[in-house]
């Protein structure tokens, strides 16, 4: 038997999973039952679930759904393989499944615990750090923000974003500037969604505009998300991170990166160890989802599309973890270094 | 009568003036004849023609059209007046407007001349500034550009494009790295289109992935057109181009922009002078075009959207001229002060 979990994105009961197609929003609101792991492995490749937190949360869940069917070891651990290897940067969902393997051994029920604790341990990570990184969101003034960091990204409130949900619920007041964050859009598309939901004003731009704004002093902090933390405070995230950080450095603006624990890799000493996925030429030829799909680039045209950059520890301000704020000093010094 | 004058995007002679559909590009060319110049107005505002110098060249032969029907001086000049306002950022449709009013009075005849020989002057202006910005191309380097600045920018070779056409016409090999250029996608629809013709290879990126690019050695050189140049080298151009100053900048990669004389504003003593457009919301919530029009973030989201931005002479390596190649030290000593 499953517990009844519920989060923004992400259903789960002893009826089964269902997750909330991402590609799908702000247009419709579409919620997909999710059978075999093998239907999981390829919503996370199509994006419907993203996230660093969430991946690792729905493809635990996925798996001890199956447990729940199949009773041979060897064919939850191959799942359980594959679905490691949905997607190759963030690195939440590696630890997510490592746990799970773990577990195979003891039986179903372990691995329906184990996946239940990943999701609890995941909302209470989020609070933790949106407490924390309250502190940090300026009063009066606006912070920048990238892609989708929030309750659609995790299971809680979210990293980046939930640090601004939780700053607005205490009573500060203040903007934000969304970037669109291409190819993908998730700042156009899930970000002003969940600001709208959350009745905070914010602003969309082109992330072309970003570095403008920090000229003319409208920008008071940047805070963002990372898929992925090197043992020396390099981070990776997604593309257009990097560009942000340099231009924040240039215009001394503090630069915040929100993120668990978890997704600190203690294989990874510098941001050099972490694999930068490539994807499909088309996302950047045009753009596409449920507003949709139009290109706009000759057909042919050739194309680079990373999704995901590596930010160095020099140009962050601080790392706003579920453990606390860490600044350079405390990076130096290996805080980062622990639960490996 | 008038002489039978032809670009990549313009063709004017007695039969009248025609002009390429730039919006259509690259999916379909759809030429247009302009009538009246309230057409060429809205053509402008439209973007169907767009690129600082062609502006300034179309807006002239429009002109000089209707003086051939319209002998009321007084009619000719109002129009003027309202073509000059058709766009505040790009300064050579004003000072193209200038010396069309300046002529005005000398009737007919003298308009024509004056038009025809601004479309001449660009062309040579074009020729110059390619022979000198060719020789900061490097060799078997890869050189990242903005926005469209080419022979659909222009009646000419282009600017900084017309610098890379020259230098590979020469028989340097580069590559070139294309910002998409949201949100209007000059680079994705029209650069990478006029690359192809040209048949030098290139890569289209979306904008936010240029700074990675920097981080890991891969631009070489970074060239720009600009709108409007003040007299101490600061300059307006496409929205984007500063943030790329910034990570030129700190990458200490050469940052060129490359502008005719005419671009050169003397009533703006710094960037702080130039006036920067904002256009309409729509652009910024999705994309549209020949190839189709999308709405991605929600309908009613707030949204900054400015045209342009400045970037300060201070992150600038060379200012690429038709006069010559200018140094800090050239800009220091007055060297744009000149034709005034």
């Amino acid at each position: 038997m499953m517990k009844k979990l519920v989060s923004m994105s992400l259903k789960s009961s002893s009826d089964g999973l269902e997750v909330l197609d991402q590609t799908e929003l702000p247009q419709r609101e579409v919620w997909i039952k999710v059978g075999h792991p093998d239907e999981m492995i390829s919503i996370i490749k199509q994006l419907k679930v993203r996230g660093a937190p969430l991946i690792g949360v729905a493809a635990a869940l996925s798996l001890a759904h199956y447990a729940l069917e199949e009773k041979d070891a060897s064919r939850v651990r191959n799942l359980a393989h594959a679905l490691r290897e949905a997607r190759p940067t963030a690195v939440n969902l590696m630890n997510a499944m490592d746990r799970m393997l773990a577990r195979v051994d003891a039986g179903t029920d372990a691995l329906v615990q184990e996946a239940e604790t990943i999701f609890i341990e995941d909302v209470e990570l989020c609070e933790k750090m949106a407490g924390f990184g309250a502190e940090l969101v300026p009063s009066g003034g606006a912070v920048l923000t990238h892609c989708n960091t929030g309750g659609l990204a995790t299971v809680g409130v979210g990293t980046a974003l939930g640090c601004l949900a939780k700053a607005w619920s205490l009573g500060k007041r203040f903007s934000v500037w969304v970037d669109e964050t291409r190819p993908l859009l998730q700042g156009g598309r899930l970000t002003t969604w969940e600001l709208g939901q959350l009745g905070i004003p914010y602003q969309l731009i082109c992330d072309n505009m970003a570095a403008m704004l920090m000229a003319k002093g409208k920008v008071n902090a940047i805070m963002v998300g990372s898929d992925r933390i090197a043992l020396n405070g390099d981070f990776a995230n997604k593309i257009g991170t990097y560009s942000l950080a340099v231009n924040a450095f240039y215009h001394r603006i503090p630069f915040y990166v929100v993120a668990p624990q978890t997704t600190v890799d203690m294989k990874c000493e510098t941001g050099g160890d972490i694999p930068i996925e490539e994807r499909n030429p088309e996302e950047v030829r045009g753009a596409g989802g449920a507003f949709g799909k139009v290109t706009w680039a000759p057909e042919t045209c050739e194309v680079f599309n990373p999704a995901f950059d590596v930010t160095p520890a020099e140009l962050v301000t601080a790392w706003v973890l579920d453990r606390g704020i860490f600044k350079h000093g405390d990076i130096a010094k290996g805080a980062l270094r622990v639960g490996g």
